[in-house]
């Protein structure tokens, strides 16, 4: 067994390659270029921990996992576009560094690329895996654009929102949790719950991502306090306060929204407070983060094999916040 | 056997359904609304008509050409937004209709379904088929990449056009014959033959099309004529024109390129004309049909099953221009 820090490297030393021929330089180059960003390769690490929870890793999970974070990859370059975003990971993204169209087709040589190390997957499982890999790919898509219809609108529900979060960050941690589980030979419940953990373990940790935007340590956080403020996102916060919140609270919200006051963090956050929206966001985060567990618990496996997840878990989601 | 039109009508009948689920409406809808605009369907018409050279037509042919056809509406959606092309076949491109955002991501999620059909085609052919539609996808990529940066370019060599061109559009008819070759139960040697005369047929067709857009009859050609010359498109016409023009005319025609004129459409072709690139190309378009014709006449098969893909190629390329 091994804990997420060594898969991380295992899985780093590995992935660490050239994944495209040398020409045609122009697509191939932008292509690699997103690669050697880094990232934590936490999805492609949970197909090595899906497996290993059942038993000792195969060689096909690491194609598994090469084409989930090819996956993360394409879809973080057709995001970028979407969202005209300068800068990921410190450096300039893929479009902003050769334009839309190399970006936009760099991202669809990725997803092929994605599909050819799935390719190389056993055939006993290759159906079942590419099954689940287009089920959610559709899903992220799908997520990805709820996301665009959303911002358009003024109210959008807790549930709907939750819906689109699943969709756009959830599905592929469960998913490739799911792959190790299959490459594992889990059965069909065990795969499920690992599934279910994921997905829970992921919304469990965008419920604190929205949280920390407003209510977290600047130092510790990484990104600036209050963007999401900023920018008026539709977050977890916002959405539980415009259900929330009193008549005379809800037009200062609308207007502060409308017209961008220079204190505008201030009083958003002021008016979170007033409605409970942090003690709130707290208990959500925990009851996903437990729902993650119970899955977890629940999966017919010995529990000593699934410390690693379990620190998995502690290490995505601080529970002291 | 089936004629192209017979094969035609069947694949169209059986595509013509729903392939998309009803939610998310924002995304699918965008998607399913590039389908119903019609179009020649050649590419599926191919695959099914790759396989009944060999054999009866088996399910898992149409699975493999309704994935044929998506990529192709994959590419066209893609295609069109980096083009930034208003309309196409008489109707609002997805992404001048939809948003570029919305178009990125309905591609994106016509080229997962496009695999999810693959999918079900029997493990037995699985991998193959899988290999050849990566490779082919990717080749389709690097030729839209190469196009882009040829239009940067002041220059471009007669080889490395083809190339490019090979891999923009010739591969796609290539692979599809392939596909069908495959399921068909064709040697591996007769699936290269099938691919070589796929391939060879799509450049013919490409010099071809280059051709009528300069001396094509307008009322036949259905484009306007002279198109290309107005955008300073590299064709083969042009190409060759650049290669074979003595020092004067090779002036005048960079001045054209450069400085548009109102009599532009008629000096270039005039040059044309000075520098015999009709006859030439009438040639070459000729070279390449004859060698299309040569593979699938060394396709181990009883002739009168290679009528259909003879009467195909007659379709495709006039003799007579």
């Amino acid at each position: 067994m091994h804990s997420f820090i060594e898969l991380s490297k295992i899985f780093e030393d590995n992935f660490n390659t050239r994944h495209f021929p040398e020409h045609t330089a122009t697509l191939y180059g932008p292509a690699q270029y997103i690669l050697q960003l880094g990232g934590k390769r936490i999805r492609p690490v949970c197909v090595l921990m899906g497996n290993e929870l059942f038993g000792e890793i195969i060689p096909d999970a690491y194609h598994a996992a090469t084409a989930i974070e090819l996956f993360h990859n394409f879809s973080l370059i057709h995001d970028d576009i979407m969202d005209k975003a300068p800068m990921r990971r410190g450096m300039e993204t893929v479009h902003q560094k050769y334009g839309d169209s190399t970006a936009l087709l760099a991202g669809d040589v990725m997803f092929v690329k994605a599909y050819e190390y799935l390719n190389k997957i056993h055939i006993n499982n290759l159906q079942k895996v590419l099954h689940l890999f287009n089920e959610t790919a559709s899903g992220v898509c799908e997520g990805q654009q709820l996301d665009m219809d959303f911002e358009k609108r003024e109210t959008v529900g807790l549930e709907e929102y939750v819906g689109m979060i699943t969709l756009k960050t959830s599905v592929l941690l469960a998913a490739s949790l799911k792959l190790g589980a299959i490459l594992g030979g889990a059965t069909p419940n065990s795969q499920n719950h690992l599934y279910e953990f994921g997905k829970n373990l992921g919304i469990a940790f965008q419920v604190q991502d929205d949280y920390l935007d407003v209510f977290g340590d600047p130092d510790k956080f990484g990104k600036r306090v209050g963007g999401d403020i900023l920018s008026n996102k539709k977050t977890f916060l916002l959405i539980h306060a415009m259900e929330t919140a009193n008549a005379e609270q809800l037009n200062l919200l609308k207007g502060l929204i409308e017209n961008d006051a220079v204190d505008k963090i201030e009083k958003v956050t002021q008016i979170f407070k007033d409605c409970k929206v942090d003690d709130w966001a707290k208990e959500l985060k925990d009851k996903y983060l437990q729902a993650a567990l119970q899955h977890l618990e629940d999966t017919a496996v010995v529990s000593v094999r699934k410390q690693a997840l379990m620190k998995l878990a502690e290490f995505l989601i601080q529970r002291d916040n």
